[in-house]
């Protein structure tokens, strides 16, 4: 087993960073069964159940590819399905992820163009236009963006850049990434008319990390026959064609598709409108006891808060990283860091998957306290306005408006 | 699978009844392995290391009995190894679960005689050395005390009445029931002279139920000698023997065993004072939360308030139990009922096991919304309450004091 | 985690002692689930479920009580719900546990009158009706019987006691131990009119052992009112009183209820017919191959051959405990041990529980090789003849006899 | 939960495909641990235990990465990490799994120049010398041999392929798929002078799919440094910085990690040596029953037979799926299909993982009762020479010969 370095905890650990998130028991269990053939007739019941049902998460009724790997891998296959050597691509800066994704699409050839940002806003559907109304030629052939970028806590408003690329009638393709949004936050591949969506098992999928996925409209698929980006292990053609049976070309990962069966189940059980609901209740929880504790927000525009995870900046001249570490040593919560530029400077709160009321409050509890043991300035009681909050937001769930 | 009535909630539960309580994840997997044969050579290993180790929880090198049972047939054990039919024994009305003890006494065939009490407070040493100083002809055969009434919340001082019982020169057997306090609050078998320690599993150890157990002195050994009560399954002599090398004379619980020996992993790993040191301080929080809201503890002694469950006395006018209910469905959280005479009067916090600190924050805030959701008055603010109380704790963990 | 003295061997253990028996995946799984409040909503959906099913296994529609307790308890439970001190019970010598039970019987103040026997066979349906004709009085109160003697593999033919009893006109209660049968061999508590019926959960049932069973009759219930035993815990009154509302009076082993629920989906699922069907053929195949090896079945009367177990005896001058401790050693393989005055001259294979034809040929190949290796004098190839008798009753099951 | 076609089968399933192998439970209860920050400093911990170890098992001191991905995409990693467009590889075409590897490699835009093969042994190594001694001007890049053909059961021999470089004086990268040997056969990374060995988690590493690894020499970390091909998910050099401190730079497969840490304490436990000859021996025992039924082994040359599986060939007129079918409808055992120019023509049993003795029992009398069902023609006993095999060869392990 692994060693446990906070075995003088009792309780369960607060997984709380942004994913990977806690994964339910009956996940667990589910992926604690024997493995079984991978080629015969029980496995492929399986696999056309996952499937078929995957889609619906998507909000789609096109394919979605699963692939044993973490969400980078779907970030390659994207390109590598669609693109050819050389090809421009618009992306925004809107984090560290959406970085990491351009620096993934220049070691394969691509040549990205940035939309600059400053890490606390989702991406400019204005300046997407602008950049798409200005090549004529066509030139660029995707625009990629990150749906909510797990690295700020600001998401970019995906239906309104969809508008914004229609508006220039630019023929490229549309990718996004969702891995920190998918079964969180209401996201509609199909209604929004996206080519390839990107996501990770380990997130509102409430799965350990090891599938991702793209779901692939029949666009991007016809890109797919031109595209001269080499690729194997992420083709979508051979996968497609043995997904038919309910089978996969090579070995798939089979106990992580047993979770992800028992995670479907679970999710459409409460349905995708309740989950919904309830992260957004729980980031408008969350808000509101950062606001109570006189902290801010790293997402400077409302209507791009993400309701999977919220990016508290520290005070000045406090660590966010020594903060962390003394909620993890006395409390046994991990909470996220700051990534690349905003290293030292925020820590993040997950607040998605399988989560609930008294999680939060545990959670939240747990900035609070860690704040008084680390000396960190704050006015006490977020915690307070979180739990009044919830009692207002059950005991009349309309009239709550959303604050700003 | 059981049926979840609650399967619209994502999270997990939140059991705060006091007991069974919050399995640990690596009790759960420890009993999820493959039983074996409970005659052969590896059984011997596992029962010997469990049968040594379980004594250290009990703090008494004599030994301590097993059983696949519930904590009611250990109550059975105690009395059935020990006394006659006919045999009078003391007993104090803390509250419910004292009085279904002296019920299965009686069933027995054994004649209880009843210190009356208010079921708000612990037994009365006084009163205990009164009745055995009166009872000269030593009629009275054994005291037996609930150590922490799970009903109340109040604990019974064991080590005075032990006092009380030697300044009375009596030879009565001392029975303590601790099933809902072992391996929560400080117990000593020995050094407090008890004859016999009656527990279960499904609390403090951390385990499901189904597994109880009997600590017994060499008095108590000497008293089965002579017991007439008629017994077989509850027999010592036999369990006993068996033990010598690492077996049962009938077929052991074998994967609660299992369980049983990753719980006493956990306990010794974290160190028995540092258990009941969390167990006081989760348990002075969660008092001083129930003052911050302006409602009364049950317990009307401080000096006998348990650290494993609080009893939270509603308001009049206002059922305990409609209260829980709203709780259960609207937050995913069990409270302990109000039992017999306390139905509808009072609920129940259990914050006992594999506990910490955000656990309980969670649990704290689950009462006051719920006290919200289910306009029942109280103050706002006992969960600030209790998380200035853990930073305070935390900061300065010796200046805090108990406050009564 | 338990110290596993063979963890040089790779692969699964055998487990092919006549009980406990190989709990399947979804049973274990079943059971490391959390458990949950016992006197919640969610709880009650189990109890009544598990407490209905169940009585299709014992072939009943009267009710049935289950216990934290190993089987042993549930024999007590029998004994002190239906009798009074000084009863005479009629018994039949069939082996070790008939032994046991009579033993249990004495400890708790009955009279047994013992019908003595070789250990080779059933009890004599002739002489318990003449028994029971010279018992004028009706002095005897209750008949006694075990179905399945587990360390002999020898059963009783319980219809034809039944019919001995009445050609008696015998009132005595007529109580039977299924534990080594449930589940496994065909059992019908209603039809042959038994008032008592004992069982175990770890043995047919695919259980942890942990749990017991009392399946009871109108007119057992209508002595239980008048039975003087002392009882508590195993008292019948107050349990049926709970479990009209699917919970129990004292906390029951929950997580062993799990398992119990998912080992009734398996076994309804299979089809008890199908299930003794199988048990059936295994044991045959078995007969066949001890035959093979030229070794003598214990049981003398192939009309009494069990199905679940069959002990074999050993070679003059041969230790069954040395050959069972090559096995072990080498094969990873757990045989049954010869019981009290069967040590040492028999072994025992269980092919009981969830058991399948690949299996049981392991199983007795673990039995060829390792009468090999500990030098056991036998002819070789019993493997091959139960294989070819599995080939031939599965390729026309119904032309395959039962040979003897 | 997967809907169960077999649900009417009681017993263990046996999944004798050359891979997924049967998962241990230690190890499925390590995956079913929840998951944890993978970038705290307790998944520090584990991943430096992983990295550290994982070496033992390729037998070097040189790094192993580890991906989350099937077998298929370190296949790529291999080629991506070191190759360039248009350069040429040398492979031989032992079986399917060799073909895949080189339409991968067609795939990726390499140029493979492919030894013919029968599909009945290994790579020849004058047939690789001869190709290398003529490419004067060192046009091939890298030599890509499949150690152990899943699809025929003919090895490899490595060490006499990197002879037969050597001798050629070739400098070509040396690249070996141990996809089905690793942890099976004897496999030395270093001592063999392997620059690339690729290896999946699902076969003799006992785990699910879902990890796959390359061993990588410093000789094909300097040649990543020149490579061309694009790569990032793949890319050794942002693995192995992020290692060092025990991390990856995606999110790993934290669940199977620390299943990968339980295999690794179950090999390392046994020991590699007794690892490689259990399989040995039960392949001997699996071949003499071949031979037994009078049916043919595949691999044609004894010194490259398999000892993790053997593929037989059907009489004529007989389909191999048919029978497989019969075995898995019946005797609930998935044995492994004919592929691609093999398809219908062989059956592949599977004897490697987590396996034993009696394992293999029950896996031969599947096979010849199927071929009693299914009415294949063949000898009777095969089972029994086995037998007599695994006797003899335990009784006097070094006495026994293998037999061609």
């Amino acid at each position: 087993m692994t060693t446990r370095l906070n075995s003088h905890f009792a309780g369960r650990h607060f997984l709380q960073i942004p994913g990977p998130t806690n994964v339910p028991d009956r996940v667990l269990r589910a992926i604690d069964q024997p493995t079984i053939d991978h080629r015969g007739p029980e496995f492929a019941v399986l696999g056309l159940d996952i499937l078929d049902r995957i889609r619906t998460v998507f909000q789609t009724t096109q394919p979605v590819v699963i692939y044993a790997a973490s969400g980078t891998g779907a970030w390659e296959a994207a390109l590598a399905n669609t693109l050819s050597p050389g090809d421009r691509v618009l992306m925004a800066e809107t984090g560290h992820f959406a970085m990491l994704w351009k620096r993934l699409a220049e070691r394969l050839g691509l040549v990205p163009e940035l939309l600059p940002g400053d890490w606390r806003r989702g991406a400019d559907p204005e300046a997407i236009h602008a950049t798409l109304a200005d090549d004529r030629a066509h030139a660029i052939k995707a625009v990629c963006i990150v749906h909510n970028e797990t690295s700020t806590g600001a998401t970019s408003r995906i239906a309104e850049i969809r508008k914004a690329i229609d508006r220039a009638s630019h023929p490229a393709l549309y990718m996004v990434d969702t891995i920190s949004s998918l079964a969180s936050i209401d996201y509609r591949h199909d209604e929004w008319g996206v080519d390839v969506t990107v996501a990770g098992s380990q997130k509102g999928l409430m799965l350990p990390p090891g599938l991702s996925f793209n779901a692939v409209s029949a666009k991007a698929l016809a890109a797919s026959r031109q595209a001269k980006l080499p690729r194997s292990y992420w083709a979508w053609d051979e996968i497609l064609e043995a997904n038919r049976k309910g089978y996969w070309p090579s070995t798939p990962a089979t106990n992580l598709l047993y979770g992800l069966q028992a995670a479907l189940d679970q999710l459409l059980d409460e349905g995708l409108p309740n989950v919904f609901a309830r992260h957004d209740r729980h980031a408008e929880a969350t808000r509101r006891a950062v606001r109570g504790w006189n902290l801010e927000i790293l997402c400077a525009n409302p209507a791009e808060y993400s309701s999977s995870l919220t990016a508290v900046m520290m005070p000045p001249g406090h660590d966010a990283d020594a903060f962390r570490s003394v909620v993890l040593q006395h409390l046994d919560m991990s909470l996220g860091t700051g990534l690349s530029k905003l290293a030292g400077k925020v820590f993040r709160i997950g607040h998605l998957g399988d989560f609930n009321d008294l999680m939060l409050m545990g959670t939240l509890s747990g900035v609070e306290i860690g704040l008084g043991l680390a000396n960190v300035p704050h006015r006490r009681g977020g915690v307070q306005v979180a739990l009044d909050y919830l009692v207002a937001a059950r005991a009349a769930p309309k009239a709550i408006d959303r604050a700003a």
